[in-house]
C-alpha cells in the first residue's frame, strides 16, 4: 500500500464523525453554560472558556476531554481561586448529574464524567505572558495561538495523524511516565513542517539538536542554548520565549520517534497508527523465561499513593538506584524497567546471570604511592585474599573474593538496608520498608497471574522490541 | 636485626673468599695465556683480554663466568671474525681439556667448561665509541669504565650486595625472560648513588622518570627523552650517549624493585638476599586449586628450538595474543603467565570462571545513524537475538547470545585456527600447529608431576605473591 492509502486509512481512525462532533459541541455548550450561570449567580469576577483539543478541533475520534477553564483576574488570592473553583466544579457535576473527583496536579481541579465524557473544570488566571500565576495560565494563549495558525480542516487532520502516530509508537504524552510529546507539541510541529508526512520526514533524519522557534524570539540556536541548556530538542513556546515545549521529551522517546519515522517511510503500514493487540498466554511466557538463559529479578511493593507524575519521577530515580547497586557489585545488567498499577509497583532487572564468579581481579594502587602499604596490609592476610598481591606494570593487583556472587542475596541486603543512602526516593523507600517481595525468573508469573495489564507489559518486555518494530519491520524491505 | 647486621650477613653470602679469588685468577690467566698463544702462533691480528665481572672484581661468590674477549681491528670482515674466533675458541677447550658448545646470540661465541667453571670465548672489535661493529664492542669500554670508577673493595662489595638483592627479589638479568637489571646497570647505580643502601633508598621513592647521566651528555631529561622516548627509567651509558642501559628493564620489574626496596627498608631481612626455598607437595597444590573458585587453563606445547631471548620474546607476544582472545570474548582474565623448560612451553591463563552467561547486552549504533538499519536487519531475526532490539537514550540495544560461553571451547577453536592472524608469533604458532594440550584446573597436575621446576613455578603462581613479599612482609611492621 502507498503512504497515501495508509494515511487515508489512518484518517478514518482519527477523524471524528459528524455525530461525535455534534455531541462534543452540544455537551461543551451545556457545561460551559452551566459554569457561566454559576459564576454569574455567585457574582464571581471570572470568565469561563472551553480550551484544549476540543476548542482547537484536534481531538482524536472517541478520545476527548472537555476542558472548561475558569479564568480569574491575575491578582486573585491563590487560596480563594482554589476554593471557589472546586466549589463551582462540584456544583456543575451535581447540577448536571455526573460523578466527579478532586484532582491535585501542580494545582487542584475537578474531574468529572457526564454521559461517560470526561469533563475537567480547571481554574487559571488571565495573566499576561511572562507573568504566569498558575501552571496552566498559558493554556488560553496556546489555544488561541493554535486556532490562529491552524485554520483549515486539512491542517487539523494532519495534527490528528501525528498524534495518532505518536500514540501508536508509544511516544505520545508529556507526563513523567511516558516523557514523550504533548498534543500542543504535535500542533507546533504541524505549524512548523506543514504536514504529517513532512514532520515524519524531518524526524527520520534525526532530531537531536533540532531548534524550532516559530515566533523568532532567538537569533540563533546558540542564543537559545543559553536559556535552555543542552536539551536534545528545543521548541520555543510561541507564547513564552522562556519555555521549551519539548523539555519533557526524553532522549529515548525522541530516538524512538526518529526510528519509527524512518521505518514508517521505508515500510508504510497502518500498524504504526494502530498496533495490533497481542495475545498473551501465561504458558508461553513461562517457556520464554525458562529458555532465555538470563536471570530476571522483580521487586514488588505497594504503590505509593502520590500523584502520577510524582510517582513516576520517584520510580525512575529509585529504579536507577536499584540498578546502580547491581552494577557496583559487577552484576551485568541487560535491561531494567518498571511497571505500576492496581496498587502495586514492580521493578524488573534482567541480569546476564543471577550468579557471578566468587573471585575477581582487583587493581590496587601504584607501587610508589602512599596507598600501597594500606593495600598490602589489607590483602596480605584475611579471608578475602585468594592470590597475590602481585605487581603488573606500575600497580599492585590481587585476586580477591567478591562481596556478593548471588544477586538475590545482594538485593535482600540492600532492600533491608538504608534505601535513602542508596539513592531510593522517599515514598518508595518508605513503601519498601513496609514490605516487599522479590520474584526470580519463573516466579514472576505469580505477579502476572494477578493482573492482566502486568502480563502484557511483561510480554512486551521479554520480547524487548517496541510493538511498531515487531509488527512494522520485515527484512526484505530494508535498504 | 639492624640493617647493618643484615648487610654484614648478606656480604658473607656474596663475597668470594681468598681461595675462590685465587682460583678465578689462576684459571683466568691460564685461559688468557692459551688464547694469546694461539693468536700468536696463527699470526692473527687481534688481542685477547679478560672482561666482565671477573675483570671488574664484582662477581658473586660461587657464581662467575670467565669472559675472554678476542678483540679484532674494526675493519675486519665479519665472516672472518666469526670463523677465526670459533676455531680459536674450540682449540682453547681442546687444548685445556674442557667441553664446549657453540652459542649463537646476536653473534656467535664459544661457551665451554674447564674444571666446572664456565668460560666464554667471545669475538669483538676494537671499534671507536659510536662506531660499533658488533653488539659486544662496548664491553671493553664498560669494563674499563667500571674499573676506573670503582676502585675500592668496599665499593665492589656494594655492587655485590645490590646484585644479590636484585637476584633475591627476582629482578636481576637483562635477558628477555626476566627483563630486569643487568650487572653493568648495578655497577652504574653504585657509581651514581655511592652505596647499596642509598640505591635502595632512592628506588624506594620510585624510579619512574629517573634520569642518570654520569658523564653529563645531556643538558636535561627532556633532551634525553628526544633520543630515548618515553622509557620509564633512563640510565645513559657512560661510553655511549645513544644507549639507555636501562632499556631492557620492564615497568613491572622496575616496580617490583621499588616495592621490594620499600619493604626492605621498613622490615630489613636476609630473605631479600636469600629467599627460603619452598616445600612443594602435589597434594597441597591440588587442594589449593580445588578450593580456589577460579578456572585455570593451561596450554602446553613443544618448546621451539630458538635462542632464549628470541623464545621469550615470542612467548610474551603470543601469551598476550592468547589472553586477548579471552578478553575479546568477555571472559574475565585474572592473571596470565608462561613457563618454559625441559622441552615444554606452558601458557597459563586464570579466569574468573571457565563459563560465562550465554546472553549479553549488546550496544548498537545511534538511532539516527546509517548503521541502524544493518543492525536491525542483523538482530530482528536469526538465532542470536534473545530480546530486543530496543532503544535507550540515542542508541539501539539488543540482548544477544554470546559466541562462546565456555573458555575451553573458545581456546580449542582458536588453537586450531589461524594463530598468526590472532597475533601468535611464528615459531610458537608452528609448534602449536604440530600439537598442543589444554589442561584445566586439577588437570594441570598432570604437567606438574612431570617436572619439579614447573611444580615450583605453579606453586608460586597460585600463591601469587613474589617470594620476597611472602617471606618479608608481616602486618605489625607497616606504617
Amino acid at each position: 500500500m502507498s503512504i497515501d492509502d495508509i494515511l487515508a486509512d489512518a484518517l478514518r481512525l482519527v477523524k471524528p464523525d459528524r455525530l461525535e462532533e455534534a455531541r462534543v459541541e452540544t455537551l461543551s455548550s451545556i457545561v460551559l453554560g452551566k459554569v457561566r450561570e454559576i459564576l454569574a449567580s455567585e457574582g464571581v469576577d471570572a470568565e469561563a472558556e472551553i480550551l484544549g483539543s476540543v476548542a482547537k478541533g484536534t481531538w482524536l475520534k472517541g478520545d476527548y476531554d472537555i476542558d472548561v477553564f475558569i479564568l480569574y483576574p491575575p491578582h486573585i488570592d491563590r487560596g480563594v481561586l482554589e476554593d471557589l473553583s472546586l466549589r463551582i466544579g462540584v456544583r456543575v457535576f451535581e447540577d448536571l448529574g455526573g460523578r466527579w473527583i478532586l484532582r491535585y496536579a501542580e494545582h487542584p481541579y475537578v474531574e468529572g464524567w457526564i454521559d461517560d465524557v470526561r469533563v475537567n473544570i480547571v481554574p487559571a488566571c488571565r495573566s499576561r505572558p511572562g507573568s504566569w500565576v498558575t501552571a496552566v495560565d498559558r493554556t488560553p494563549y496556546h489555544t488561541e495561538y493554535v486556532r490562529r495558525m491552524i485554520r483549515s480542516e486539512e491542517e487539523r487532520d494532519q495534527v490528528r495523524l501525528l498524534k495518532k502516530f505518536m500514540k501508536g509508537v508509544g511516544v505520545y504524552g508529556a507526563d513523567v511516565r511516558v516523557s514523550g510529546f504533548s498534543g500542543y507539541l504535535c500542533e507546533l510541529f504541524i505549524i512548523s513542517f506543514g504536514s504529517f508526512i513532512e514532520t515524519i520526514r524531518s524526524a527520520a533524519r534525526g532530531w537531536r539538536g533540532l531548534f524550532i522557534d516559530l515566533e523568532g524570539y532567538y537569533d540563533s540556536i546558540e542564543a537559545a542554548r543559553k536559556v535552555f541548556g543542552d536539551q536534545p530538542l528545543i521548541v520555543v513556546d510561541p507564547v513564552d520565549p522562556n519555555r521549551n515545549v519539548a523539555s519533557p521529551v526524553s532522549l529515548t522517546k525522541l530516538s524512538e520517534f526518529t526510528a519509527a519515522s524512518r521505518l514508517f517511510l521505508d515500510k508504510p503500514s497502518i500498524v504504526f497508527f494502530n498496533p495490533p493487540s497481542i495475545e498473551v498466554d501465561i504458558d508461553s511466557i513461562r517457556r520464554a523465561i525458562e529458555c532465555r538463559g538470563t536471570s530476571i529479578l522483580a521487586l514488588a511493593f505497594e504503590e505509593p499513593r502520590i500523584p502520577p507524575d510524582t510517582l513516576w519521577g520517584e520510580i525512575h530515580r529509585s529504579l536507577r538506584a536499584f540498578v546502580n547497586v547491581f552494577e557496583k557489585w559487577e552484576f551485568r545488567v541487560i535491561r531494567s524497567s518498571a511497571w505500576s498499577g492496581e496498587g502495586l509497583t514492580v521493578f524488573i532487572v534482567e541480569l546476564e546471570s543471577r550468579f557471578i564468579p566468587g573471585v575477581k581481579l582487583h587493581r590496587g594502587p601504584p607501587v610508589d604511592s602512599r596507598e600501597a602499604y594500606r593495600f598490602l596490609e589489607k590483602y596480605m592476610g584475611g579471608d578475602i585474599r585468594v592470590s597475590g598481591p602481585w605487581i603488573d606494570g606500575d600497580r599492585w593487583y590481587v585476586a580477591r573474593r567478591r562481596g556478593y556472587s548471588d544477586a538475590y542475596l545482594l538485593a535482600m541486603d540492600v532492600l533491608k538496608g538504608d534505601l535513602l543512602a542508596y539513592g531510593f526516593s522517599k515514598d518508595i523507600a518508605a513503601s519498601i520498608a513496609r514490605g516487599f517481595g522479590i520474584y526470580m525468573d519463573g516466579g514472576l508469573l505469580e505477579l502476572a497471574v494477578r493482573c492482566r495489564s502486568f502480563l502484557e507489559y511483561l510480554y512486551d518486555l521479554l520480547d524487548g522490541r517496541p510493538r511498531w518494530l515487531r509488527f512494522g519491520f520485515s527484512k526484505d524491505t530494508c535498504g
